[in-house]
């Protein structure tokens, strides 16, 4: 890092650190907008492709990627979900999106919008650079910090910007920046994870199947006519050896079995993972010249697909603040970030850990336990309200279900 | 006990053990139907109408006291609350019953609610025999069920019955009935308590105020003009003498402290009690000719006050089962009042946990717990959704609110 960077005196308003979904999308806007932006991720563009994630997209944020240019692929190759299917006490409850709160979600997996995205970036001219490593960022309490890094080739680069976006993902180290005196970092561990598979198989249901058995949570997804996407709670520690395709159907179908007869359909298992999570806030999600977005201000757990959506909302704010504050605004319009993007990331972050403390037995969870859950789920489907309260919070408040 | 009892021949339909608000209302229920029943209670009248308890009636409650003639009093004397408060975040935020679900509910003191009962059976000439001790329930795996007590004279009686209601509250000797290897006891203890006032002064809010705040939950509620019931959340083992009046009004104004500059009226402290609760439900609720209902078969934490209405509504489930087993049908008639009564308990008990988790704080609850606890009651009442589903639980699941 002695070497003396290629081009120091460069200048870009805005560095995106992170070019996952969150990052390009904000370079998207503020491009739109004409807005000039370097994002910069550790990772090679295949590294990121081939990096499975949920795919459950919101209706604002399926309507953004169409409405501002991105693509229409997810109009042709997506799925539009009117509904999701409940399963508990063996039986099936559907809780319809369209009818409730007038509101889809769409499947259209997470490698799938960054693909788009990476795409319309590279046909706008936008600039993009991908497996870079050393990536510094300095002086970020100050109106002109500057942000350094290691090409491939290995030159090493700086950049001054007027403010800098850290969209780098879970193990950000963006966020390292805020002083550790200044921030607040909120936690909460699960005592669970997901055995995640992808199979080639048919379809079993049209919609995500969200199963809870005595014996543990089952989510039941979809991914192209002939690949499925499955998962089932196990331990944090559990060993992917340890299940055979015969041990991971038996126990998928066990989860999802009911009065009515619903089976699986079984074919060969093409990957198998074991997906931890947790919940996580940093605040604040601003600090000086430097906004926060996505996964490296807060994580949620899977249960209910909001990671993506609210890093997808974070950005559509942050967006509208930056141009702003480069505008006749300047700094002071970032105040806004915060209190706009945090109500949205706590409400996520409840509804998150609502649905995942509903579906999924607890290690050394009581049968006063058991009981009561069925007795939540009996209240949530039971009662228009009820199911009204969860479609809206599924589908990602919508604005015409607030009042 | 070896005394011979007096009465050994006598016969009465249905003997029920348990002079409460339960018991009594089952006993009213089918004496309008003309079964006669005789009741028992271990605690003298004066001892039942002088313990303070929670009054909080659902509408269908109170229109069963209205509509079955026990009596009129709770529409001269208890009043109508349309809706509730919720306080949090230092803002008041109103839950609207009566536009969101189209339901009141009655304040009126359950010790209000057991002398109207018990001066019911007086004027219908019903037989309740207060203060008896050694009670005994015999034979209940037969048709012919006994119950033998001592009478406040000394004297021993017996009675033969065709079914037994074990009302007796929630240190039930009745539930103990059901043989231990048949029996499921599903219980929760909390970590906290609540220590209630009753104070001299006039009502601080038209409505019961459920305040949360980071150093834990407080409720205000009322009782007459001029006396006011209030509570606040405390350790289980909370010394009552620790609390002089002046640091319990401290305690008080700073949980409902917000920037609507809410101030409760002071003044002095009539009765101070620490109130400790617990979930708790034993299943089968029948067991032969016994049939459980209210606190003996299942007891709420008192937040959102499903206990009492709970309660009746076991034993208007319970009335009607019992007048078909006297009638044609026999015992088999009796196989439905568990899966009737029993989801609507489930129901409940989540309720009552929920509301209580919602507002109160977990000693070594984390900053997350917090935060998140912020996000799920803004959800709560951010929506329509969200406020009727809270609303049609608080007012008990009105025919109205269903579809």
């Amino acid at each position: 890092m002695a070497d003396t960077p290629v081009d120091t005196v460069a200048h870009v308003p805005v560095v995106v650190v992170g070019a996952g979904p969150a990052g390009l999308m904000l370079a998207h806007l503020l491009g739109r907008a004409g807005v000039e932006t370097v994002v910069l991720d550790t990772r090679t563009r295949h590294e990121i492709e081939t990096t499975h994630r949920a795919g459950i997209l919101e209706a604002d944020a399926a309507r953004a990627l169409v409405e501002t240019g991105v693509s229409e692929r997810i109009l042709r190759d997506g799925h539009e979900h009117q509904g999701v299917e409940l399963r508990f006490g063996g039986r099936p409850h559907r809780i319809d999106f369209q009818q409730l709160v007038g509101a889809s979600v769409w499947l259209y997996p997470q490698t799938d919008v960054f693909t788009d995205l990476a795409d319309a970036r590279e046909r706008d001219g936008g600039t993009v650079h991908f497996g870079v490593r050393d990536t510094e960022v300095l002086d970020i309490t100050t109106d002109a910090p500057r942000v350094r890094w290691t090409a491939p080739d290995g030159t090493r680069h700086e950049l001054r910007a007027r403010y800098v976006a850290g969209a780098d993902g879970s193990r950000s180290m963006c966020r390292d920046l805020v002083p550790e005196d200044r921030r607040v970092r909120y936690g909460k561990d699960y005592p669970f994870a997901w055995f995640g598979i992808m199979a080639e198989a048919p379809a079993s249901a049209p919609e995500l199947v969200y199963a809870h058995s005595e014996h543990g949570f089952a989510l039941i997804s979809q991914r192209t006519a002939t690949v499925q996407r499955m998962y089932f709670q196990c331990a944090p520690d559990e060993p992917v050896d340890a299940w055979p395709d015969d041990r991971i159907w038996a126990t998928l179908q066990a989860r999802v079995a009911g009065e009515d007869g619903f089976r699986l359909n079984e074919g060969p298992i093409l990957e198998k993972t074991v997906l931890r999570f947790r919940s996580f806030v940093q605040e604040p999600m601003r600090w000086g010249s430097l906004a926060l977005a996505g996964d490296a201000a807060h994580t949620v757990p899977p249960t209910g697909a909001r990671g993506l959506n609210l890093a997808l909302h974070d950005v559509r704010v942050l967006a509208e603040v930056l141009l702003r504050a480069l505008g006749s605004e300047g700094p002071a319009a970032l105040d806004d970030y915060q209190p706009r993007a945090l109500q949205r990331v706590w409400r996520a972050q409840n509804f998150s850990y609502w649905m995942t403390r509903l579906l999924h037995t607890a290690p050394g969870g009581t049968p006063f336990d058991l009981r009561r859950q069925l007795g939540e789920l009996d209240n949530a489907v039971g009662t228009r309200a009820g199911r009204t309260f969860l479609a809206e919070q599924y589908t990602g408040w919508p604005t015409a279900a607030r009042d």
